[in-house]
């Protein structure tokens, strides 16, 4: 029987090429081989940024447009709206009463969290909201809402699926088997550097080729990415290892890697002529994934039709899991039968 | 326009007369004036009684009777399970961005009720569950829910109320007003003390006189109630003010007070008369709760009945203050239509 595989994205902002290679590339591999629920996952998304829900609302069908861009195919997986799938807000409340406060806030992920989030929990994180500190909670009902077994993820992330599977071995110790306990898929692909050498690319960090960039805003950013920050004249030779320049070529230019690592230290090749073959290589890539978002741009209807069939197909399943889930807690009353 | 109050009970067990003189009796007395709902909240009992859905489900009917039997009547009230409403679970998950982890600590009646249940939480409160410490949030949920204006509570839950206003508040001022900013309605009766001389007559104390105990039982209670404790001989006098007997005749028996007293104090009275005179008065008073309760013994279906019937409409309520939730929110997505 295929597997099942949970991932998604929070809806805060278009994705970039390090979504690409860090996810979604990953993805598009396993839509075969895997029955695949990939989640939209604004209600996850709202925990810090509650104050700007039209953020969120915005990028809903932008991170749609996106995955259908880069070639997930409606037809083999299910792209779906958390918010529009009430049985996870219920999921994790159920679940909120089997992990204690203390084991939240010592799961490593969400203390690396709310360090970054210090503008909006204080920086001693005595604003901290109940909401963001329970995301664990709310990510184990995103996953056992579907079965899911396989969930790809970087090793940073690697605590909350420990969190997903404790709260499903308690679950299912107090309540009877019912839940599946789910393994990470752990990719071998790291974070992207940013344009300026900041060591995660970030939707909102001003550093991302974004899936959607045009060919000029792809060439303007790499005509501004930093090179060896040491090289000070233009004829000095460069150090590869610390250009950003090189870096992506490392990822895109693979073929040619040689000569222009060796024309650089050598002098052989300037910057500019650097960064523009860097350029093209880049725009290559991104011309089909461009190409399919125009045409989704163009149809937002079948946009929508794919959200609306992949969120009915999730939630079905969701509904599945939650009579289970009901019958395991003692709480499937029907009172229309008698007992 | 009529004012919608919002009640209920947590359903851990059958209810007894300290519940009737602290709420039921005062919810027959609202139910012509104002929309009552009443919610049998099982989501919340769940979340100190994870480890026992059983006890649960089992009182969730039982409570319902009692309900009935005090007289509220299923064509003036709302009766219906917490658990049957997904709208409040998730309201719950959206209202946790609104509220600090720091905020729910500060609750003098969290705080309190940590205390209370160190058995389960732990000597220094470091079993503490995420479900637990939030079930202000829920409860804030529970009512916003229903619209509710006015929610009858004691003195001890008034920081409860003040908790779902600062929701409310936050909620209305961050997504445009949308949520009715609740009232407290503090009742006059204090708590009642148990058979025992315990400040607090509980479920599940052993010092309860159950709404649904029988004429026999109610005797054998009472027959063992403490009576003065410094008092050791038979025919000594006694001093009503520390007597559990007196204290109940204070409520049960108020035509006969002075006599009652005088009659104690002047050692006139032996403590076996007198508890069987407060039997009686007890009974009196129990018995046409007893004679319904026993209807809807005899016709459980009746009750399954209501509690569909109520739920239902209890579940329509709360459907539409979660579209005006998703819409204030701008989460209130529909695929099917362009924006």
């Amino acid at each position: 029987m295929k597997k099942t595989i949970l991932t998604g994205d929070r809806p805060t902002g278009s994705l970039h090429i390090g979504h690409y290679l860090g996810s979604l590339k990953q993805r598009v591999a396993l839509q075969d081989e895997y029955h695949c629920y990939i989640e939209i996952a604004d209600v996850q998304a709202l925990t810090d940024n509650f104050n700007n829900p039209k953020k969120v609302r915005d990028n809903v069908r932008e991170v749609a447009k996106d995955y259908l861009a880069v070639g997930l195919d409606p037809n083999k997986v299910t792209i779906f709206v958390q918010s529009m799938i009430p049985e996870i807000a219920e999921l994790t409340v159920y679940y909120s009463n089997l992990v204690t406060i203390a084991r939240l806030y010592r799961n490593p992920t969400v203390k690396g969290e709310i360090e970054q989030k210090k503008h909006l929990f204080g920086e001693d994180g005595s604003s901290l909201t109940y909401g963001f500190l329970g995301y664990p909670v709310s990510q184990a009902a995103d996953i056992t809402a579907f079965n899911a077994d396989l969930i790809p993820v970087g090793e940073d992330q690697l605590p909350m699926i420990e969190q997903t599977r404790e709260i499903v071995r308690r679950f299912n110790n107090i309540y009877g088997e019912t839940l599946t306990e789910p393994e990470a898929l752990v990719g071998k692909v790291g974070r992207l550097k940013g344009l300026d050498g900041n060591n995660k690319m970030g939707k909102s960090l001003g550093n991302a080729i974004f899936l959607s960039d045009s060919e000029e805003i792809v060439n303007q950013k790499i005509a501004n990415a930093i090179t060896d920050p040491d090289k000070i004249k233009k004829d000095d030779p460069a150090n590869p290892d610390v250009c950003m320049v090189y870096y992506y070529h490392k990822i895109f230019s693979e073929d040619n890697l040689p000569t222009i690592c060796e024309e650089c230290k050598k002098g052989l090749r300037g910057c500019v002529a650097c960064k523009k073959e860097l350029a093209k290589n880049l725009n290559d890539f991104l011309e089909p994934i461009r190409n399919k978002r125009k045409y989704y741009d163009e149809n937002p209807e079948e946009v929508d039709k794919i959200l609306q069939e992949g969120t009915n197909k999730a939630r079905e399943k969701a509904i599945e899991t939650m009579a289970r889930v009901r019958e395991s807690m003692q709480i499937d009353y029907d009172f229309t039968k008698r007992p």
